[in-house]
């Protein structure tokens, strides 16, 4: 039935949403994360601006590809052209979580990409975290929520989004995806973990570069690529 | 009867404190809430240096607009001279708050406004959060807690206290507003996290400016503007 | 009878070790509270070396100001002969705190005194909290211990020991005391908040100086002086 | 029996490993504690890649001297080599902790040993806590995890491992060790205690140096000399 799958993907991302609270990546009303149905091009996420305390799964907002409402009666997330655009772009992801997460959103804010300075960093992405150019007025005039998605694709342009599935929004903040509502949440809370790391060794050593390729390749591909080794065997 | 409503506002008051306590903004005694009902033009606030697990709602003090007590045998906060400055000059508040907040104080204590250096922060005010000018010693001598509204509201003379509920006193910390007691905490709880950010921002990248008018409009308008779009339908 | 003084002194005292640890002060071990009783000259102190969730009242180890242990088989702590010079020399004080809490024994590494940047500070402590020298390798060869004392001793000549609770030792750590174990405690933990807060000023602006001493004293007095005005009628 | 002592070491290795978790040391499936049975030379350590809440005393893995797993379906933690190469070199350990605690694993990324500061580090180690140097292409195309112990090995040549039982692997994270996985998780708490500290200190007063010799065999030896003065006699 259609119901149930769209009922199963509600459940889950309610359950990532609760998890970024648990995971102190928010406060109050600050972030949100959705899942898409990719045969029925249709896209779950958080309602607009309820506290986490009163949200239960049916509150959660179906829209489909051009951000109309599907069912009930609540409205989705102010950000939601925004995962939109990015589940058009990035064809393989299936879930995409946006925070003002403390030392990411400074990163962001501070317009600059997060540089690459250990292993820890490796493990998850094979490049900087970039960030996007600061918005156009044009754009901020035009359809502002569409315009950040639209910029992210553009940062993207010479980048994996599969071997960097994290970005900064200029002046704002982070947004990450992942194959589902869970796995974009998990890399939210990596991505913040990093932003930390990388702030506090640039403090203690202003000078320090990002480590070499061989180191990088070295450890993503340990988790990442065809000969990866980390974990149990499935 | 006239007790009923001050009652009601008392247990408003005495959990908005309680409320300081659980986002960690206070430690000991630190900090105080007050309400306001208009029109009886009653304040009520906590009272002086009693630790919030010994608080009940029936110790809130009841004072009138010369900080007269009106009943109960507790002496009311020693800020309270400040909160009632406030709610003579900024007519349309129900709530203040003071606290010495770990990021906010630090910044008042710099004597620095915090910049405006994200959309975090343009979603709850359309400036710089305002610092106060040093008290005058001819301040401090004269009547030092009144004075020190007196200074907020001179800060104020070319701000809009409803479009930035906030301000810091120099060498002091911080005082925020709202529409009611609770507002007022949660401004205090947002105050502390872009004052936070503003830090980091500020150590990774010194050189970064205020964001641009148009995204600040943009992000500020979005909540609070005429076509707010933000959150739920009321 | 003898011991019900004692008794409860090291109950106090058991439970004052226990809020250090409650108030994150202390990793481990770290860290020691004693008490003192006055007319028998007894001091009481936690033992040597053993962690805070097995430690119990009957634990703590009463000593006389030679450092003679007066009952039970515990050791006491090996900072016991500094504590015992400032009860000697310290008359009016009933507590004393040692901690090795992370940004106070930062400023102590630092070897610079924390600098009265606010009225948070002013409220406990009307100058700047003093770091000694750094112990003499003359000293560090005799008794290490009693020395340290000597050193804090020594920093006060000038200082109110009354006015200015708190005192760190350099490339060592902070020493807090007060009228019982639990103001000492209290002291700690003010402390420490105040040390962070001088940190984040001092990083935000580095040409801070400390505030005016009309505001320290306006601040102090409030709280401390003949006319005090803080907290409840006694 | 066999299993006994190996089932006995499988617990202590769990818990170990718990601790980690409990102390704020890793995110997700972060870090890894083994332990070892030097007369069996059999190594106990962690499963790879398997979350904190799932395990089971039963996961933990036995590998011999040469990485070959003993018993169970389990893959033992990436990093085992390394841990191998430990117990190799350092005959009198018992357990190993890796771990990327946040502010141990920025000193590594910036690749600067850590300053011996204050008393607090002495207590622990008699030295600064080294760095080792980044590992060569060669070795990264070698055996990655083996290469990475060798490192240390080569770092701890003119070092006691006994008397500085912490290394930091530049661009990588922390290394501890003990007399049993316990210590070892105690000693990657308080280097991450002592990294934070360091860290701050150096914000506080860029020009500090280290604390001079005399002091830090002062403490150093209080506890881990032949007339150590520390703790409750045994």
């Amino acid at each position: 039935m259609r119901m149930d799958s769209i009922d199963k993907l509600k459940r889950q991302v309610y359950e990532a949403n609760l998890e970024l609270k648990n995971k102190n990546l928010v406060v109050y009303t600050f972030g949100n994360v959705s899942g898409i149905d990719r045969k029925k091009e249709i896209i779950v996420i958080k309602p607009s601006g309820v506290p986490y305390e009163n949200l239960n799964p049916e509150d959660m907002v179906s829209v489909d590809f051009h951000n109309n409402v599907l069912d009930g009666d609540k409205c989705p997330s102010s950000d939601t052209l925004t995962h939109i655009v990015l589940y058009k772009h990035f064809p393989s992801i299936g879930g995409v979580v946006h925070t003002h997460s403390t030392f990411a959103t400074s990163w962001a804010q501070a317009k600059k990409p997060i540089p690459c300075l250990g292993t820890t960093h490796a493990d998850y992405a094979n490049r900087q975290i970039p960030c996007t150019q600061v918005i156009s007025d044009k754009q901020i005039k035009g359809n502002y929520v569409e315009e950040t998605g639209n910029q992210i694709i553009e940062t993207f342009q010479n980048y994996s989004y599969e071997a960097t599935p994290m970005v900064l929004v200029a002046s704002h903040g982070p947004f990450t995806w992942g194959k589902d509502p869970d796995e974009a949440v998990y890399y939210s809370v990596i991505l913040e973990e990093l932003a930390k790391m990388a702030y506090l060794t640039m403090q203690i050593n202003p000078h320090i570069e990002d480590i070499k390729q061989s180191l990088i390749d070295k450890h993503y591909n340990r988790k990442h690529g065809k000969n990866a080794y980390y974990g149990q065997k499935k």
